[in-house]
């Protein structure tokens, strides 16, 4: 770790189903808004982040991006790692920086699902899990985590209302995102009435399909001033792999990628857990945001779901959990996910996130690829 | 650039059809021989180059690698930039270790194209093109080269005999290299006896569509020497983008980011053309091998095809082309092709290269992803 590195830049696009814009037109409105938010900098290298654009026939999309933004004659490639590609793309873009090799980088994560049918796009997503050994079994990405919140509630008794107590919370938080997908807010009883997806996943436990792009810009230390004036530093970046297939692995209750990223991460910041003010967590179905609370550090090992139904992990607690909304509410634009959860915590250590503001001085953002195979775990301080 | 990175291991399954074997064993093959040839080291960080494998319905490429390698717990995700895809790999992991992030890297790239029919590859090959403004009219990736081969040999005013001679070399020197796709010499006649694939290209002119994998170790100069006593400097890497379609472009015959990316390569390394031993270039068409003969500055602007017929930059010649018979010959594993060049210029520096040696101190590879939109540059030095 040579260099420091700053975000110096931040841009969303609202998430949603836009039937009508192209690929290009969400990351460009994204990487534009970024790019104003640091002084209108140039980047050297575009890392665009995106796992499903073939269902589009479209690959090659840091040329794609790059063109539609005025930017041919720079440098840059996509990075897939299923709905981890965002996190990993933000590591590449942190070492291009670390480097040397570049001074000002822009990480692009999009997605455009809405082209597709959601039995196209449900199987799609499965692309995450094992083609050869798992997904032939006739499983989903759903079912696949509902056996681990099955197995997850039998052996920690964790009721019912107690996992509900996350979704139920997602949706109190991103009600005030503007950007977010699902604007409503629900109760215990909407999550039980809804219909089920996966035993016991249920639809208010799933995060949507959702299309959307976020872009942040990355500078080194000796030019991040230049294009901001609060310039958010990347203390901790970890990323860890474990099998694609959940067959082979030896624990369905705990994410050894989730841990170990973290532990990377807080090691490189120097920081723990309970430094944390702010986070945004993975929670693609309820039992994973519950499972990377305890993974993480912010909750003992099957006290997740207990916590959050006690009132913890709200809006001012220490720390806040997903003010955003989280994938449950704000949405789950696959490949651009965790560039969203950097944006997020940046403006919230800035204080400039448009909803739930919860301020602080360190911010966390754990973003899952597979069935907690491809996880990165960033750090940020203001 | 903060620290030097060095090329310790490398190792090829061999290029054909394989029906028969999965994506994750000819990756599994290519990684255990590198990392064989690196003194057996665990690599920290898995970068997995791949174009096409959601056409097999599998994504997620750097956990089921690693995963199948015994390598679970270290970091890593996939680079896509079509066909480039090898050389955009070898840039991230130049960078997670010249950053700190890392000491150990294994960039390994793989493509399975035989499981799928030949037209749905060809439509594969076209997600590198716009989707939305070229693919639509009916043009095929063979055709967007036909339209740049006709227009070269147009304007420059270069018959069918001299750029039959770029094959006709390929198939030399590809003839003795035991991981060779299509092992057999041709003759000028060969080739206009050749069925026309998009006019003027013919099939002797295009490279077959093949399987295979490479893997390189990556290794930082603090710990190269400990896992090859003759570890190769990567001396200078860039990377250049240009649009995807090639209806914007503002020339036909030449690349500007084949230009680019080699003149950024260059300056890092502080060495220029006429330095170069041994060279890898990128001909999935004859066309492609001749303009970027010209756009690295082995050859002045139109005698590119000329000078091959004349007999320039066979074995022996400063530089020597395609001594691995190049893409014509070796064959083109779309996502790999990048990572085999390297492979095969760092045997040729090392002199353990089995097929046709040339020796030399200073090597290049340069990879191109789509129709020129995404180009590496890689400069090698013993």
């Amino acid at each position: 770790m040579f260099r420091k590195v700053f975000v110096v830049g931040s841009g969303m696009s609202n998430v949603g189903r836009f039937y009508e814009r192209p690929l290009r037109d969400l990351a460009g409105e994204a990487l534009f808004k970024a790019i104003d938010d640091a002084s209108n900098v140039v980047p050297e290298f575009i890392v665009v982040s995106n796992m499903l654009s073939s269902q589009a026939e479209q690959e090659n999309l840091a040329s794609l991006v790059a063109d539609y933004c005025g930017l041919r004659g720079t440098s840059g490639f996509k990075v897939e790692a299923a709905c981890g590609s965002g996190g990993a793309a933000l590591v590449a873009g942190y070492a291009l920086i670390s480097s040397g090799l570049a001074n000002v980088v822009a990480v692009v994560g999009v997605e455009k699902l809405s082209e597709r049918t959601t039995p196209e796009v449900a199987r799609g997503l499965a692309y995450a899990a094992d083609a050869d050994f798992e997904i032939p079994y006739g499983i989903s990405f759903s079912g696949l985590n509902a056996l681990i919140m099955r197995y997850y509630m039998n052996k920690y008794n964790v009721g019912r209302d107690d996992m509900s107590a996350w979704p139920i919370l997602m949706h109190e938080n991103g009600y005030y995102n503007p950007y977010a997908h699902l604007k409503m807010k629900i109760t215990a009883e909407d999550v039980v009435k809804s219909p089920i997806i996966a035993d016991p996943i249920r639809l208010l436990d799933s995060c949507p399909m959702s299309d959307g792009a976020a872009a942040v810009i990355l500078a080194s230390e000796e030019v991040a001033k230049k294009y901001n004036d609060t310039p958010v530093l990347i203390a901790g970046i970890g990323n860890a792999l474990d099998s694609t297939d959940i067959s082979s692995r030896f624990e369905l209750d705990s994410f050894l990628a989730s841990r170990l990223s973290a532990e990377r991460a807080f090691k490189m910041a120097k920081l723990s857990p309970k430094d944390v003010d702010v986070a945004e967590l993975h929670d693609a179905y309820s039992i994973n945001g519950v499972i990377t609370l305890e993974d993480v550090g912010f909750a003992p090992k099957g006290m997740g779901a207990k916590l959050v139904a006690e009132g913890r992990f709200k809006p001012g607690d220490k720390p806040s959990v997903n003010p955003s909304g989280g994938l449950k509410s704000r949405g789950h634009p696959v490949g651009a996910t965790g560039v969203y959860q950097v944006c997020e915590v940046v403006m919230q250590l800035r204080g400039d996130f448009p909803g739930v503001k919860v301020g602080g001085e360190v911010g966390l953002t754990q973003n899952i690829g597979g069935v907690g195979s491809n996880i990165t775990t960033i750090i940020l301080r203001r």
